[in-house]
């Protein structure tokens, strides 16, 4: 029942570059408003910044046996997405994972669980997203998978989806759809760059998307006191 | 039902001026402590510090239309403050409403829901206090109200109310009351000041505050070992 | 039944200073994965980093009429660990408190409750590990007791233990098991340090660890696809 | 700065009745989807139910003092609405308080903390709404205030409002809406009564409220698979 | 993007009776623990047990649109599964919708979200599990899907999938699966009658599962005192 | 360092009895507001009441091993008192575990993680307090001890240590304490059945306690409007 997934596909290296610097919001928003990880995925320091091919890790709570088995199977551009059986936030990634993740070209780690030894994967730069940030070891005892379909904090992803992560959190493009969303991200972003001078200039997002129509039909009065 | 109400009373500005420097903490405490919003309620980042006048807006969950609507009726030297009908942590707000409330003159936003672009808002140094950090993108289908009396969480906020944010969180000072509360806060902020050089002499709270008594009266003992 | 113990044993010096060098996550596994508090305590700040003797303190909710009294009892290189007698967010620790206890050569503080006055306790570099921020006011009306055993955060203390705070949490050493504990922790950060070298290079933890016939015998299966 | 306010203004009985037995989730209905206390405040056995005008206590964390203190203002037909400075969970009200409100005439009891005696008040039919479940004790140490306007669980209330639990939770009616509420519930439960009558007999609701225009305007498509 | 699925595949009926007769428990570990929704989805009343047939329904969150688009594709035997766009206690759900559902046969309610009129409800004997319950009204304005995979309350679901439901909360099995879930959970529910036999004649499980050895092998020691 | 002690002191089995029927909250109260668990530890069904000499065990989070180790060294009479390594809400015990403690005259579960099959337990009218309900399987593959000093739920526990539980929760009495507990129990029991003799014929706690002087004392007002 429990596998390790050797080969799987990848998306296209120039697609991730685009979706991580375009970024979670606007990727998310290019997307139809899917793919969003939990808000409790926060990055371990405030300028994590990643986007990378999903190697994804099903471990037993508090066993990280399966880390270790993913990445041999990891390639350069990587990005480890691990989640567990059920919720846990033991500190099932340090500093060691880490060094060895690097060797092997990965890009970063989402953990839908917890993460130690923070202040050496700050000085590392090793950007990580987890549930929390907690010392609690874990044990090497009981199978799992990687590779295989998962859904980590509330989002569903399949091995060699594109998962870029910042600030905002961490999002999922899959993998088949990622050409049609950087043209909708890229599309989005010029557009918010146009709004964005119409804004500093002082104009109103009533005006700019025409809400004052809406107000009125939803009933909303604009009294004066 | 529903309405947004342009004109407001406003503080003095001199009153809220001073209220944000002295800081949540000490005003708080000065005014009894009341009007400090909950815990979770958090800076996007460590240094943000703003004061204003407030100007409330109620929205439906996961909709921002009345931010929108909001902003026409602010003010330079006001702070918007949001809540939703329900428990939300949508990302309600990003850097191009912060773009617009800053070509308006807002001083910072505080949101019982969820904020996006926290990178670029930190960059903006445009100060946020949030329930949540999420990039999940909202609607602009549904009415609400923008100047009408609020709880936001856990406090309760009339239009043109003071309010100040800084590390330790948010806290309202009802406008009618700032005048007292400035000379209350000014008063505690020197107390704190010639406490502070005692105890960094090394004097105990124990004597300085007579104390002893106390725990002598509440039946405590001390015994050597 | 409430008392405040003057005198209690203390660790060796050297031994606080060592494991405090070698850090929350080390320790915690070198003494068999025990003593860590639960992960809602965090820094205030990112690099927080103490070791100290611990003075335990138990407060009534909402009250730090205790803390007060702790302070007298401290000596140089103490940490104080504060608990309430119900789960609380209420700061009940500021600045004043903290210049109190630098006056008084205490090195940290770990409570599990609020803490408030954040910026300034940050620019005193004063490491404090806390369940939340929070300016709300506290009394100074009931009874509790100081250096009794106490349970903070999941984690049981005795007046006397070492205190541990870092990025990764706060970890509790029993004061006998002190030399045993810094011994064992030496050792494991050999062996880690050795082990990094190993993974930079590019060996896997699969191999490092002899996990391949773990994992054969719990029945995963490599698969191409 | 502490009050205990004698007389208050009381809603009509025969409204706060009807108010009641229209039940909550149709009262927070008819008045426009406002006044509802937030999920958390939960009843302590499925068939409480009970409706009253409230009388508001605010109370320091973890101190009953002021429900005492209550008692004596409390009039035939009233509900307590207790509330505490900062988030608590402690057990602030048990069985011999209880006895004390039924021997005064009070309906029941409202409180964003916790509560204990749960078996003793099923067994004596008393309604309550909590935070939660838990036996902690508290003390009578600092002063609050009654019949005072208070934030609980979310909702505002002032002295003499309407207040009504069932199993879908806790909604208040401010008093001066009483009478137009009470309207407007009769006539929603009637709409719906009929409405229940069509769903019965398998009209879908897409036709009774006229939605599938809306769906088509909104771009949602119907697909055979 | 948004669409409505009308026919879809639907499991074997007879599979559906036996996995619900089963329970989650059972089922659940018979597949190999996986399928399980996170433990805050509960039954609204103790004795709340279903089985059906999954018609999945994807809502902006505080808008029950698509439940309403959902009912018309219901067929008897079915069981609703909703989930939201971002989290929600929003009360989507009440007495209403459900004679529409049981007008239609479907057997049961799967909401990751908050349901109302409980009281009713569970008078109806109409089984619903939710994340909390919450009279807090909704609208009908914002687009959604139904019968598409989605992910609720951290399980991922196809439309047609069989879902179970009792006191130990949801569990959904594959469609395709069925039929050997079926087996390994009868077989399952027949090795466990045997062994509870065994236990209730005092035998231990150290015996019956051969768990000594294993103790042994840990390192585990048994001491007199 | 993982061990299973066979023979712990036990309480008079007379003091466990009284302590039992006097309940949690006046035991509580009666020993100084001490040994309290946290709230979040819920009976499985509103009746559940028990009291029994603990029998302790430590688990890793989703691991059941050390309850089967556990078995074999309880006696008639026996509570058992389980924790995790670290937070978890794995169904850790079910019914046929429950068969097995009753086998040997265990007389209910104190459970810091979860349970399933509560439908079963409920029949079997075998009581259990847990902190989640989920169907969630684990396995034994790790040590853990047995009958070693534990802190469950915020409560620090030794073995035969009194453990009772009732609808208000659970609470722990040192085996030491307890002929005193039973004492100053029964005096409080005592005295709380005259008060509520007074308090039922109105007399109001303000007098009763002599509360009127400490409102006054701590400038309370009372005000006629």
């Amino acid at each position: 029942m429990h596998k390790i997934v050797r080969n799987i596909p990848r998306p296209d290296p120039e697609a991730v570059k685009i979706l991580g610097e375009l970024g979670v919001a606007t990727v998310h928003e290019a997307q139809g408003r899917t793919g969003l990880m939990k808000p409790y995925m926060r990055p371990i320091y405030p300028s994590a910044k990643a986007a990378g091919s999903a190697v994804t890790v099903l471990c037993q709570s508090g066993d990280n046996l399966m880390i270790h088995a993913a990445i041999e199977v990891c390639k350069p551009g990587d990005i480890l997405v691990v989640t567990t059986t059920s919720d846990s936030t033991d500190g099932m990634f340090g500093d060691l994972l880490a060094t060895s993740l690097v060797a092997h070209g990965v890009v970063g780690l989402v953990i839908e669980a917890g993460v130690r030894d923070v202040s050496e994967l700050t000085a590392m730069d090793f950007p990580v997203w987890s549930k929390a940030v907690h010392a609690q070891g874990t044990v090497k005892a009981t199978a799992g998978s990687v590779n295989i379909p998962i859904v980590c904090a509330g989002a569903s992803i399949q091995p060699g989806d594109v998962v870029i992560g910042d600030a905002d959190g961490v999002c999922v493009v899959p993998r088949e759809r990622a050409p049609e969303v950087v043209k909708a991200s890229q599309a989005r972003f010029a557009k918010e760059e146009k709004n964005r001078h119409s804004l500093r200039e002082g104009k109103l997002g009533l005006d700019m998307y025409g809400l004052r129509a809406k107000l009125k039909e939803l009933g909303v009065e604009w009294t004066e006191e």
